[in-house]
């Protein structure tokens, strides 16, 4: 099955506390294929300038990700320069050259339009509408944001969530876009826009799944070593998104499992810039690392098990 | 088997974004003792003024707590005034004022010195170890201390903790004792300090567990409703030492189903002001809800179990 993922193809320019980089590749269509591709195939949409180099379509084709949609325009690519503090969880933002993103109005490629899968990464809202319609019977769509959009284009950000089945978005978006700071409160708000699912990212704190009545609560994987954050909520929705078109199943138990899978991409994501860490990753890894998942979060449900 | 727990019985004054109390009971120990009392015998050791009423004895006794190391001297009762944000996480301190814990140099009854099991509230390490030092031979002894003291007396707290288990703190003091950002490089380094278990509470994002090699994540218990942080900390160490205290089992295993019964008593204790809730808690609703975290947590260990 194929999972289709709109959204931005970047140079990043990233400094935190252990290191800085320049002009790497990022976006959030890159960091979320790259982590759908161990599980899925992918057909990515998204546009780079002349100044984007062969190395980093190899790398994508590499990880036989279909780029039939991926535009070449004159001009130059998006860039995203940011820095973080010691405390990791939230980037500062110091400049964002949209450049061939402004003007992007894709037509999908014909083999795209059967796609059963969708994800609108974070992009503008009219842009994610525009490609979804193109879509003609997705199975499932998925969705994620910035508070840019929430603030900017609340309206067709609200028009577009009619059409999504989970939104993956992080806890101070939730609140923004709930209007509400309890987050369970947030929840019910959010899924009454119209997904029927919410995932909220709590960066090194974890994740929190909304489903119809129950709550599931997934950890970060403790990491001694954190360099970058950056792409790590993009690739959590490449494992989530991948993990529920490789199996398509879609009950309370398998979107669980999708979260932890997700939680799995986004921890080997931030042990290196950009996108590093993933040019070695083998599969094995990511199921080793879902079963220590497993003994990071069980317990007994009896008080006394001995007695 | 008997609980012996030191810290403060105060007066306090909080406000919140859903109301605001005047000099209602608080205090560490009494939060501690509370939660604990659900599960065991509880020695309490602090010190009230002349201003301390009848009837927040009475509710000590009512929940079977050992007051006979509560000393009432001449002058006021300890008291505290915080105020909490829209993001409840953090209290803003207003005021201090010691009083009578000023001067507080407490003898144990000698009953108390027999005591198996020693928590150590958020008090003076100077006072901490006063306490300690009169327990005969302590078979687990579990500590909270916070910024002030880490700040203020480092070296009388560095002195306890060669004494000490179990820690339990939250992250930010966590990290400060470690002077060490990432928290599972600090967990190693407050391990070396003494004690063998390291418990890290993150607020409405649970907990965090370090024990030998083994690292254990617990999610806080989502609510709609939380009207008070304040004696969090305090009834997550009272139910977590209460229910080690019950069973007598002290293996990893046992250590986790604590840090959840811990939460739970947490989870009860901020849906509303002040030791309210705890006035009408059965233990009934502990079991209940501990059973709910089990659901809030479990996901299949194998990526695809229909196959």
């Amino acid at each position: 099955m194929s999972l289709l993922v709109v959204g931005s193809v970047a140079f990043d320019s990233v400094k935190t506390p252990f290191g800085e980089v320049e002009e790497v590749l990022g976006g959030s269509a890159t960091y979320f294929s790259i982590a759908a591709s161990y599980f899925t195939d992918v057909s990515l949409v998204a546009v780079v300038g002349e100044d984007f180099p062969e190395a980093h379509l190899d790398f994508l084709k590499e990880r036989n990700i279909n780029i039939d949609g991926l535009k070449r325009d004159s001009g130059k690519t998006f860039r995203w320069k940011g820095e973080y503090s010691y405390h990791l969880n939230e980037a500062k933002t110091l400049k964002t050259e949209l450049n061939v993103l402004e003007s992007f109005r894709p037509t999908l490629p014909p083999s795209y339009c059967e796609a059963p899968m969708v994800f609108l990464a974070n992009i503008d809202p009219e842009l994610q509408s525009n490609v979804l319609n193109q879509v003609k019977n997705p199975g499932l769509v998925a969705c994620d944001t910035m508070n840019f959009w929430i603030e900017g284009k609340r309206d067709a950000l609200i028009k577009t969530l009619a059409s999504v089945d989970i939104l993956i978005i992080n806890d101070g978006e939730a609140r923004e876009l709930a209007r509400e700071v309890n987050l369970v409160k947030a929840a019910k708000k959010i899924r009454a826009f119209g997904p029927k699912i919410l995932v909220v990212k709590q960066g090194e704190y974890g994740a929190l799944l909304f489903n119809e009545e129950t709550i599931f609560s997934a950890p970060a994987f403790p990491l001694e070593n954190v360099f970058d954050p950056t792409g790590a909520g993009d690739s959590f929705a490449g494992g989530f998104m991948g993990y529920l078109s490789k199996y398509q199943t879609f009950n309370d138990d398998a979107i669980r499992r999708a979260v932890i899978y997700g939680s799995t991409m986004a921890s080997f994501n931030v042990e290196a810039f950009s996108l590093d860490r993933m040019r070695t990753l083998k599969y094995a890894e990511i199921e080793s690392r879902y079963q220590a998942f497993k003994g990071l979060t069980t317990f007994e449900n009896v008080a006394n098990p001995e007695s």
